[in-house]
């Protein structure tokens, strides 16, 4: 690894939705803001998963310990074969299980499409002290919904705003988000289903849907670029992630979690208790 | 690694409680079924958690692509510093956090107080296709309920039959139970508390309380005797993980795991569309 190779710019800057952001214009191969190939990019998630593991670790500690409310939420957001799922493997699989709440959000239940959209969505909210992580989450109400018109445009069109006032609610109660994008092209995505269909052991990952969906790409484009506009906010921005080198988005997403734990300023909690009195005690038991 | 090192005996023949299982008389130190030391141990582990990893995403996807309705669900017992945290970190680690549903029970809030004891471990339970964890269970309540007191003997000592009718029930809708009590011995233990007040970033650890509780150590033996000699079902059976030697437990547990995992015989589930024809429109799209 030469001294040039790594971080030129934090992820945060690098990938934070601007005034220029362009859905359509993106090119989903770049590394922005990262200088290096695959095995530099590999080794560092490595190293960088163990920071993250240790942040979060602190983040548990001054939950149990003084009771702080404090947490962090993951939002993942992409198109099929994006990579969310490999993210939550990769990256997320470097915390302790313990301090993780992961939910997923599909096709909506009869019972879930029988309450407010957010229904689903507060109920599965993180525990104080815990990383939370969305796979997909309430910007299906303004993507998928939006593509197929599966509620009237009056409807999703109040729900930007409604996001907006949701988030900040959640930002004043203690919730950090890091709110994340994906984006791969249409050729990537497309290689990546046939991998799917090649083998045995992924067919179960492929969903012949997934096909019709390809057909909507400039709706999806269009519907993406909407909710980057209108749900970046100061309290809760979005970031673009490029996701066609897979190496790259999960070290990408690692950084962005790293950088707002750190941001919390964490340190151990002080004991509450006279640590010498207690040593005590226990020579004695 | 000589070729006689490693397993002797599977972990779940070594580890099963028998007639003659003696909590009082049981080598925390010892390593029931494995012949080699420490460094053989962690080495596998790295290996074998993999193999837990693969085997957890199969039962993972034939609840998706099946609706399969099988889960494992993984109990942990044991003292205050056994090292039920550092299984969860370093055994369920491996598993893809998306596949996990894990839950921890302390004292119970007021709100589960109000209700009958299984109803906060009813809604725990994990989902199909999940490798559910409980760090504690409803044991919590044949244990320090028993050694205190806390509600009448008639009352806790009608337990035992309700959780075996319980887990029964569990096991008849298609959950396997892996229940595992951790034992470390007094010493262990105190050199362990001992470590949490040496280090500023254990004191969140550290509850004056379990020193306390070392007073009851007597007791804690004869409640946990009574809980292995009335629970261990052939539905549902306990396995006895000596915990003063942590590389151990952890590869035991592990162990444990992969063979409740193999006896569902599970494979990838099949293709519920036409594989050829999918490619096809996948090249066409």
């Amino acid at each position: 690894m030469g001294t040039r190779e790594g971080w030129q710019l934090p992820a945060t800057e690098a990938l934070r939705v601007g005034p220029d952001t362009d859905v359509d214009g993106l090119d989903t191969t770049a590394t922005p803001g990262f200088v290096g190939g695959k095995s530099v990019g590999e080794r560092l998630l490595e190293e960088r998963g163990a920071v993250l593991s240790d942040l979060q670790e602190k983040l548990f500690a001054n939950a149990r310990a003084r009771d702080e409310q404090r947490s962090v939420l993951l939002v993942l957001q992409g198109m099929d074969t994006a990579g969310k799922g490999g993210v939550v493997r990769h990256v997320i699989g470097h915390v302790d299980p313990q301090g993780v709440d992961h939910a997923s959000f599909g096709v909506p239940t009869p019972e879930e499409k029988r309450h407010h959209y957010l229904w689903r969505i507060r109920k599965a909210l993180p525990r104080k002290g815990q990383l939370g992580v969305f796979d997909r989450s309430h910007y299906e109400d303004v993507l998928v919904v939006r593509v197929h018109d599966l509620v009237p445009r009056s409807e999703w069109e109040a729900r930007y705003d409604e996001i907006n006032a949701f988030e900040h609610e959640l930002v004043e109660s203690g919730t950090t988000l890091v709110k994340v994008a994906m984006f791969v092209s249409p050729d990537e995505q497309k290689a990546r289903l046939a991998e799917r269909l090649e083998r045995r052991d992924k067919h179960w990952k492929y969903n012949p849907g997934d096909i019709t969906e390809r057909e909507f790409w400039p709706q999806y484009k269009e519907a993406y670029q909407a909710m980057l506009d209108r749900t970046s906010t100061p309290h809760a921005p979005w970031h673009v992630v490029p996701a066609d080198r897979k190496w790259y988005s999960r070290l990408a997403v690692t950084e962005l979690l790293i950088g707002a734990l750190q941001r919390l300023d964490l340190d151990w909690p002080a004991a509450n208790f006279d640590v010498e009195a207690e040593k005590r005690r226990l020579a004695g038991s």
